[in-house]
């Protein structure tokens, strides 16, 4: 388990799951990779490494699959840990921020104590995809005038241009680990 | 952050939120704890100190609380990390668990490939309440036939009688870090 292993491996370990959630679509399901103690240990140690000159006080995970890698960063980062999530799911005062989907739209909340202004503040989420949901985030956290903002994603899925997307909210560092 | 905080630290560290999600309950709110990096740290080190000499190949996070905690724990123990979700979120063939709750009922899934039978496996959620969802994925687990299970919480709420109902999945050693 110590010896590490190559980013190949890494996104073979990535199941594409055909028409799901529906048809056409091809899904990069990470459950896969994530059961493999090698390329989990892999995942978090390359965010790490990345992150770890930055300063990053807090880590925002998007429910609820950036609740994983989120989570495990924030640790390793010594950082605290945020959680944004789908409406009416966090008990107290929030912040909210509905966005368009492709049919219909969503809310997603963040408490009011969750971050300050002496905060920099690492954003992530599994997936990469048209951005909505990360985009959302970006403006959330803006309600806390953070002194910086940065954002991970395992995997991007560079021909829907989410990268494009997010700079709307102003210029943000993006990384991402693996692209399709 | 280096320096070691109290369990009685932690313990203040979590918020009471009357009536959530509805009147009459007093909601244990572990993100006031979780943004706090000398917490989380104290919380996955406490767990891992429990766990590090169990032998522990996958660490089972409960959609999507036992998420958080539950994949550091992984990552720190060199441990695989598996998903158990709300039913249609997993992409692959699953095994379902429905299950009774106050009113009406739920259904969890995990994927057919998520353990074998050489796991010693580790399911973790954030709360222990009535003990409903972690019952129904001990249940779920048991379709694995893996050598040993653990069931770790945060927090419980020993009034509850959560631990008697895991007990009818069978003989199943459960480790919670505060209790209420």
């Amino acid at each position: 388990m110590d010896k590490r292993i190559s980013l190949e491996e890494v996104k073979a370990s990535i199941r594409d799951v055909v028409d799901f959630p529906k048809p056409g679509i091809v899904f990069k399901d990470i459950t896969t990779a994530l059961k493999k103690p090698e390329v989990l240990e892999y995942l978090v140690d390359e965010l790490y490494e990345y992150y770890k000159d930055k300063g990053i006080t807090k880590v925002v995970g998007i429910e609820s699959r950036g609740f994983i890698l989120g989570a495990a960063l924030a640790y390793k980062l010594k950082a605290g840990f945020v959680l944004v999530r789908k409406k009416g799911k966090l008990p107290a005062d929030t912040y909210q921020k509905t966005y368009a989907l492709e049919y219909g739209e969503d809310t997603i909340e963040v408490h009011k104590d969750a971050m300050n202004e002496d905060d920099v503040v690492l954003i992530h989420d599994d997936l990469l995809a048209t951005g909505g949901t990360a985009l959302a985030t970006l403006d959330l956290v803006d309600a806390f005038n953070v002194k910086k903002k940065y954002v991970s994603f395992i995997v991007e899925l560079a021909f829907l241009n989410g990268a494009k997307l997010l700079a709307k909210n102003g210029e943000t560092e993006i990384h991402t680990l693996l692209s399709y």
